[in-house]
């Protein structure tokens, strides 16, 4: 079966080597053979092993009646949305790494293959390769999923061990990142959450069944978490992750993105540099975890290749074809992140205790650092702690997820 | 449709009771309503519930042409394998826990079930709830998995565990162990890691596609294990685990389940008390892992009702129906634990200081205890081991996943 490959990328180029370095073992498992017949890309690449198969005209690919699995690994919403599109219009399937596509425009997409008899899968928009996706869809029918925690943003949270191992601030253990090819030039997408917030939109949309937009996520960075912040974090024998946390009740759902203080007993604690993971709940198979790498240009690939598989089953007729898309594009029953309900670590200036004891009633003290009153909050929601925190001077606030 | 469910232990009820509290939430996933039309026991169960469906005779299961799919959670290979046999024959698909059955009769089985058209599934029969077998199968298409270390059994997990944090003996632990439910009243199948060897020649059959017997499979158990192991173990960083390792190369596989040394910085390391997971080397994913409980009542339903909610999707010809069964009747090609390579934590008397230095070569001091002399042995294959171990008089060895 013939495949094409949209973009190449460090991703594309990573599907392109898979797909030749695997060609036996992907062909054993999938009982097809796949061959890269197309890779669109502007440039060239002279010298390459992809100029044999090297187009800079889509129109070659759409086409071609023999191509019926496609890559898109382009990344945006502009060529990559307009491509998807007229792949899946002509009823070819179309596998996906483009995080910021599917969770813009993926109920629209999914809703096109489904009129058209082809699929599109996005499990590398999400933890990398980490199969993740997949099993969520396919591996946990028996449960009601209650929660999920994640780390979905290698960048944020090689920073975070950096600050935490190495004692550096956040400016000098972003330079690292960067240095190491971690992180972007402009680090934005990253550092302020909007990557993880949208995987997080992905997640909770399949979780729901139905559209979780970016916007219903409340999303908070790490470019104010400090050195001092990790002193405490340290004394409470906790560090501090960038988490996505989802939780589900009757049909309502709330979805965040923020920084969080997690105990050295969360399983989430030992995830450390670019390493992603997914702590799952489940109604009846409890607490389940999946980890690996959340990027990076094979683990990725081999997530695109896993769905290039299965599409290439699917299209042979002899796979799953799921009738109904992974949500629909009715709006999910979101619940503010207002109503979602935390403790925190609260700084505020020494002389603010009795300021703070009044307005937070059960706190419980954290040994202070550098002239401050430090303290971990009842578990209230955000609403009530806008409230408490209204006439306060707060330094600093993380989340946690313990109270004592 | 109807299914049923083959016994009423631990795992039985534990399906029934998934069955009917996540009824609704299965039937939105599978597309399909399950309903539990009967359940077999020779035991009556005056006032339960499963009572109204309660049946002592396999035939009224057999004979119902509207059962399609049939739960095996009897455990054992006599009337499990006759049930599961005829249950197939009348093209009913079955899912099962039964990891002893699957691992010695699992590829006769499947070649029944593809004959008639019908599914043997058993995600639950290795990992309990942790979704594993599926994500092997269906997720890692791009990858040639090269290694997998898991930990499979929560017994000796907990066992070791309770060792290493409460400084316990081996027989206090497993004391503890059976009070609180997680090891038997004989616990050799546990601690001697035939349980986990069955498991890890479930996966090996897998990862081959060809059948890996137990017998393939060295196995060690962990009942020599001491505390005075375990001071060596603090001292390294490192804990000990009971391991399943199976290696690929070249079409050659090898399968062992031992006690390991493994170091702080293995993501094995946290995993503690019953907790199960399995770390996955993929060539082009890296390492991945899936974490979660083992065993227990609902996480194990939950596997095996996630297998019947795809063996519905199935039977109503609506999923995926792999011609393929998992792993064929042919025999892999299997290299003897006499070639695999590692090095081991040894303890010898202080006064066969001399004598070991010179059988082991370059060896790595560890800090002795109790007039001992302790080392690391250079990574050397398990033969070569042997013959340098022999004329020595070994007080205790343990395999490490380091040497320096």
């Amino acid at each position: 079966m013939k495949v094409a490959i949209l973009g190449y990328g460090t991703v594309g180029s990573g599907v392109f080597e898979v797909l030749n370095k695997n060609k036996d073992i992907i062909m054993k498992k999938a009982g097809i053979e796949l061959e890269t017949a197309y890779v669109l890309d502007l440039r060239d690449f002279p010298g390459d092993p992809v100029e044999k198969v090297l187009t800079h005209d889509v129109n070659d690919i759409l086409n071609d009646p023999d191509v019926k699995v496609v890559a898109e690994v382009m990344g945006g919403v502009g060529a990559a949305l307009k491509f998807t599109r007229a792949a899946l219009e002509a009823g070819k399937s179309v596998c996906t790494s483009n995080k910021e596509l599917v969770a813009t425009h993926g109920s629209e997409l999914m809703k096109i293959a489904q009129e058209h008899g082809c699929r599109y899968l996005f499990e590398a928009s999400v933890g990398g390769g980490i199969p993740l996706i997949r099993p969520i869809m396919t591996a946990l029918d028996g449960d009601d999923i209650i929660h999920m925690k994640s780390i979905l943003n290698g960048t944020t949270n090689y920073i975070l061990t950096r600050m935490s191992e190495a004692g550096a601030g956040f400016e000098e253990a972003l330079g690292e990142a960067q240095k190491k090819g971690y992180a972007e030039a402009d680090p934005t997408a990253d550092v302020e959450g909007h990557d993880a917030m949208r995987k997080t939109a992905i997640l909770a949309s399949i979780l729901e069944g139905k559209y979780v937009s970016c916007d219903d996520v409340h999303t908070e960075g790490i470019s104010a978490i400090t050195v001092t912040d990790f002193k405490y974090a340290r004394r409470l024998h906790a560090g501090v992750k960038l988490l996505s946390v989802i939780s589900r009740e009757n049909g309502k759902i709330t979805a965040m993105v923020a920084p969080f203080l997690v105990r050295e007993d969360n399983e989430l604690y030992g995830v450390k540099g670019v390493k992603n993971a997914s702590l799952i709940c489940g109604n009846a198979v409890g607490d389940i975890m999946f980890y690996g790498s959340g990027a990076g240009k094979l683990p990725t690939a081999s997530a695109v290749v896993a769905d290039m598989s299965e599409a290439a089953r699917c299209m042979a007729g002899r796979s799953d074809v799921r009738q109904v898309p992974a949500w629909t594009e009715e709006h999910a029953n979101v619940v503010s992140y207002e109503e979602s309900k935390n403790a925190s670590l609260i700084r505020v200036a020494a002389a603010d205790e009795k300021e703070a004891r009044k307005a937070f009633g059960d706190i419980r003290e954290v040994a202070p650092s550098d002239g401050e009153f430090a303290f971990i909050t009842p578990v209230m929601s955000e609403k009530d702690f806008k409230k408490a925190a209204a006439g306060l001077k707060i330094i600093g606030r993380i989340r946690t997820d313990f109270h004592d």
